[in-house]
C-alpha cells in the first residue's frame, strides 16, 4: 500500500482538529505552527505501526495526531529557548507574536495533545497515557541536556547519543509503540516496534548532523555548516575531537568556541579535519548500524512481511533523504 | 473533623512525590517551587469534596496532589510572563535559574500533574482526564485574557469576572468536582460541588482585589495598593470607572495609566474615589452574593450536614482571611 494513502489520512485529520477559539492570541498560534507543515513522520509511524496488525485505522488517527501536536508543542517552546527566528522558513511564534504568547499557546497545545489520546479503548488508556507521559518527560530531559551541553566543555559521545535518544528518538519509538498497541499487537511486538522507531530516530538525527556538514546546499534547505559555525557539539565534532592528533586538536581549538571573523573559513577548516579523520564514513557506518538494528527489530515482529514493508520503506526514505 | 487532619495528609503526600532526578536543571526547580509552600487549598478541597461521600481518602490523595502540581505549574509559567521577581518572598524560578529552565521545568510539571491522575479507577479515568484538561485549557485562557486586558482600554466588569472565573475559579471548582467523583458522588452532586468551588473562587479573587487596596499592611504580606500602582483593571477600578462622575473620572484619568512620580499619592487619590463611590461595601456585597450562591450549592448536595460542614468552614475561613 502506498504511503500517500496514510499521509492523506493525516492531512485530512489535522484539517479537522479544533484547538479552541477565544482568546485568539492563545489559539491562533497553534493553528499557525500546525499549518507550517513538515513531514508528519510521527503520525505516519503510528498509522503504519497499527497497519502492521490491522486495517482498522480510523480509531488510530486521533492518537496519531496527538503525537504530532505534541511534537509541534516541543518545537514551539524549543524555538523560544533557542531564540530561533525562523521555523520552516516562516517567523517563529515568539517572533510573530511574543514570548509570552508562545509560552502559553505551547502550554495549551500540550493539553490538547493529551486530549487526543482520551478516545483510545478503555483497557489501553492507562498504558497509552503512562507511556506518552514518560516519553514527553524524556523529550524535555533531552532538550535540557542539549541546552546544558552548550556551556559544558566536556561532552562524551555517549552523552551526546543519550541526548539525541531522549530529545528525538524516543518520540519516534513511542509513535510506533502507540500504533502497535492500538492495532492489537502483543506487548513483545509493540516493544520491537518501539525499538525499531528509536533506532531509526537515532540514525535520522545522525543523518541530520551529517547533512548539516556535507549536505548539498541546493537541496538541504538550511545553511550548510551551521552546526560548525555555532560550535554545536554533534557526533561529528565529538568524534573528531576524540580522534584528533595534537596538531589537529590545535586546529580545532583555534576555530571551535572562538569568535568567527570568517564563517566560511571556519567551516572549511573544520571540514578539512573531518576529512582527514574520515568522520563522514565513520558517521555513515554508525547510521547504518542503527538502521540494521532497527531492521532486526522490525523482522522480529510477528506479522507477515508485506504488512511490515511500508515501515521498511519509510525508514529507507528517511535515511536516504538529501534534506 | 479538624481540617488539620486533611492538611497533614497533603503535606505527607507532597513530601513523597518524585518528580525526577536528571538533568538537575530540569527537576530541581520543580522541587524548589513546590517547597515554597502555600495554603494547599486546592488539594484540600479535593479531599474535603471526597470526604462528603466517603472515608476512603487514600485513593484520592494522588489526584488531589495533581491539582496542586498543576496549580504550581501555572504559577511558574505565569511568573515568567509577568516578569515577577518574587514568589512567596523567594526568588522566582526564572530569576534563580533562567527563563529557559523555567519554561522547560514547567512543561515537565504539567506532564507530572497528568501522571498523578492515572491511578484513578478505570471507569472514572476518561471523565476525570477530560474535565482536568478542559479546566487546564480554561486556566490558560484566563491568563491570556488577563494579559490582553493590560493593553486594552475598554474592559467591562463582565469580562473581568469571566477572566477571574477562568484564571482562578474553575480550578477550585474542578478540585471539588474531582473529589466528589472519586468519593462516589452522583453527577448532580459533583456538579453542585463544582459550582460551590467556582463561586468560592470568584469570591476569593474579589476578596484578594479588596485586600490589595484596603488590607492591613502588617498582615497582608504584599504591598498594599500594588494593584492601583500598576493600573491593574480590578473589579474595584472597573466599578469605580463605571460609576464615577465626570469630576471623579478626571481624577482617575490623571492617575490611572500615567507615569507615577509619587506612588503613595496615587494610591491615596484612587482610594479616595473608591471611598466616595462606596466601592468597598459594593465589593463586599458582591463577595457575599458569591458566598451565598456557593452555600446554596453546598446545601443541595445529598449528604448529611456534618459531612458538608468542613467545606463550609473552609469557605468561611478563606473569605474572612486578612491576607
Amino acid at each position: 500500500m502506498d504511503l500517500s494513502f496514510f499521509s492523506a489520512k493525516i492531512t485530512a485529520g489535522l484539517a479537522q482538529l479544533n484547538y479552541g477559539e477565544q482568546p485568539q492570541a492563545l489559539y491562533e498560534p497553534i493553528r499557525y505552527i500546525m499549518a507550517l507543515g513538515g513531514k508528519r513522520i510521527r503520525p505516519l509511524l503510528t498509522l503504519l505501526g497499527a497497519h502492521v496488525f490491522t486495517d482498522e485505522l480510523d480509531p488510530v488517527l486521533r492518537p496519531a495526531l496527538g503525537v504530532e501536536v505534541f511534537h509541534n508543542f516541543t518545537l514551539l517552546h524549543d524555538d523560544i529557548m533557542d531564540q530561533a527566528p525562523l521555523r520552516r522558513g516562516q517567523p517563529t511564534v515568539h517572533e510573530k507574536w511574543n514570548a509570552n504568547v508562545a509560552i502559553l499557546s505551547g502550554d495549551v497545545m500540550l493539553v490538547r495533545a493529551y486530549e487526543l489520546f482520551f478516545d483510545v479503548p478503555a483497557p489501553l488508556l492507562p498504558t497509552v497515557l503512562r507511556r506518552f507521559s514518560q516519553t514527553a518527560a524524556e523529550v524535555c530531559e533531552g532538550q535540557q541536556w542539549d541546552m546544558n551541553f552548550e556551556t559544558e566543555t566536556q561532552v562524551s559521545i555517549a552523552q551526546y547519543l543519550d541526548m539525541i535518544r531522549l530529545k528525538t528518538a524516543v518520540l519516534l519509538g513511542f509513535a510506533l509503540e502507540l500504533g502497535a498497541l492500538l492495532g492489537g499487537a502483543s506487548a513483545q511486538d509493540a516493544d520491537h516496534l518501539r525499538q525499531f522507531g528509536t533506532d531509526i530516530g537515532l540514525a535520522f538525527q545522525l543523518r541530520d548532523d551529517l547533512l548539516d556538514v556535507f549536505g548539498d546546499a541546493a537541496t538541504f534547505g538550511k545553511r550548510v555548516g551551521g552546526d560548525i559555525v555555532s560550535d554545536k557539539k554533534t557526533f561529528l565534532l565529538l568524534t573528531a575531537q576524540a580522534q584528533a592528533s595534537p596538531a589537529q586538536q590545535a586546529v580545532l581549538a583555534r576555530h571551535i568556541g572562538q569568535p568567527v571573523p570568517d564563517a566560511e573559513a571556519k567551516v572549511q577548516a573544520v571540514r578539512a579535519i573531518y576529512d582527514e579523520l574520515n568522520i563522514r564514513p565513520q558517521t555513515e557506518a554508525r547510521i547504518n548500524d542503527y538502521f540494521q538494528d532497527a531492521l532486526h527489530h522490525l523482522e522480529r515482529v510477528a506479522a507477515p512481511a508485506d504488512r511490515r514493508e511500508p515501515l521498511r520503506q519509510l525508514a529507507l526514505e528517511l535515511l536516504e533523504r538529501q534534506k
